[in-house]
């Protein structure tokens, strides 16, 4: 195929890129590097497949130029700093839903007719019932966050009808492994470097998540490109497990070897929107074949492992 | 209360307008007249709790500057011609997802936190439940109209959250009556006048959907605000019974005394985007004692006596 991989320079997208390569793919990358790192690229750019485009995408006309030929495009851009919303909520607007209208709307101008997206498991809300379905009732949104992927969505699906593109939405839990660049393992990480004694902790701690390993994500991904043939087919991404934000410290404490006093900020949610429970059911994801091959654990082992060897990326989120 | 109006001129902005003022109201209207009337306002204009303000939407500081010391927002500005996404894929989402998006940042600028939304029950697309209720599986969205109006939908729970607003969300059939003017009544209406023997069908006309008379609309609206209590209040607005499009034809043909030939388009839907089957389940509207008053064909009998009655809105239409 010929891939037009959003966010390409991210934690994420970049590991796509890897993968789209390694299978013998064309592949060019866009990215406006606000969060993306350069690095994450040096194994790709030195393959004449891939291709480069620095830009923003909400500047469409950048955006119709670099898309070419694609035929697949994989569309990962977005503000993932799901805490924020209330702080500056135009934002995820930009960022997430007009962000992806632009990418559809240079499909539209262009050739490729398929696209895969990153939506999130937050666009559940709230849930009653967990693990929670693709089908769970339809939701509230609850975060800034959530609604901007929601949108975003709702415009992939709407574009599958009214031009005949072919969609595949992904809605993540949080992702995790080599090249990870923010959330709570990272939060932490940081944390017990500058003070090996003592944690702060959003929350009561007992919030329940689900994480899934960077390349257990993408080979999802990439099973759900080859064999799911609907117009429109979406699917869960996670773990079959989850476990509280306790359990997380527990790990990350004892593989470093540390025992820090534990601060509670207190509450049943680390922030205004923060869901206090994510479990998301993968029945249909697995019905292609589809297998994780880490657990929670193994991811967040794997990821303090890559933060360890690579003290740059922290340098570069100070 | 000071009620603030968007789309104020339009069809049923303008009768929530009159409503409100023969309450006591203090009413502030707002109006682009992009496709309002400033004609529907007549009555409104004569009265000193009235103030109407001419701007748009999408002039975020023109919104400020409107809302004042508003303390309820009735969010009804929209584009409601659902048929046209596809010729014009940017109009709902800046009219109607974009525009929402200011009409909360100027609520949040000022002192209003309560807002009442019209949403539509394309929201569902193309459902399995009939007749559906809010809670209704996660739907995909298959016009840009709705994924438009569930975006919104999204903001505006997501503002309830982050910003503690109070949230009346409303999911309209299509409503006639008195000041409709635009829908399937008007064009056949229009049709048959200039040619009375003759009338073209979108689709095979056996597409079935629900209507709601505009008064049980604002009955609806007013009485949701004055008796639901959640932060996010959510109703499906419709009538307990529906109709073929054919049924449609026939009250439309007998009250104007015509026996056209029909000739169909073909195909189980209008459009690109047209749900086939609209029937929703207002249990929870009902719950807080509202009834509608007029069935779908008096509905549609009422809206034929107001287009012969006022040819001039025809004139404005052309």
């Amino acid at each position: 195929m010929r891939a037009f991989v959003t966010g390409a320079a991210g934690f994420i997208g970049s590991t796509l890129v890897d993968r789209l390569l390694a299978e013998g793919h064309q592949v060019t990358g866009f990215d406006n590097f606000s969060t993306g790192l350069r690095e994450f690229l040096a194994g790709a750019l030195a393959n004449p497949r891939f291709h480069l485009v620095a830009g923003d995408l909400l500047d469409l006309d950048a955006v119709k130029r670099a898309i070419g030929d694609a035929d697949f495009v994989f569309h990962l851009a977005a503000n993932a700093d799901v805490r924020f919303g209330p702080e500056n909520p135009r934002r995820d607007l930009d960022q997430n839903t007009i962000a992806t209208w632009n990418v559809l709307e240079a499909m539209r101008a262009g050739r490729a007719r398929r696209i895969a997206f990153s939506s999130t498991g937050s666009v559940y809300g709230e849930p009653d019932v967990f693990p929670t379905p693709e089908t769970a009732p339809f939701p509230v949104q609850t975060s800034l966050y959530g609604a901007s992927k929601v949108a975003a969505e709702g415009l992939i699906t709407a574009y599958s009808a009214a031009f005949e593109f072919q969609a595949y939405i992904f809605r993540f839990v949080s992702i995790l492994g080599e090249r990870y660049t923010h959330g709570h393992v990272f939060d932490f990480y940081r944390q017990l470097l500058a003070h090996p004694e003592r944690l702060d902790i959003l929350g009561n701690g007992r919030q329940r998540k689900s994480y899934l390993y960077v390349q257990d994500c993408i080979s999802a991904i990439l099973t759900a490109a080859a064999h799911a043939k609907e117009p429109v087919n979406i699917f869960n991404l996670g773990a079959d497990h989850y476990c509280e934000v306790n359990d997380s410290i527990g790990w990350i404490t004892a593989a470093l070897g540390l025992a820090p006093e534990r601060h509670y900020a207190g509450g049943d949610r680390g922030w205004i929107g923060d869901s206090p429970f994510i479990f998301l059911d993968c029945t249909r994801m697995r019905s292609l074949g589809w297998t994780p091959q880490l657990t929670v654990e193994q991811g967040i082992v794997r990821t303090l492992e890559f933060l360890r060897d690579n003290p740059w990326v922290l340098e570069k989120r100070r």
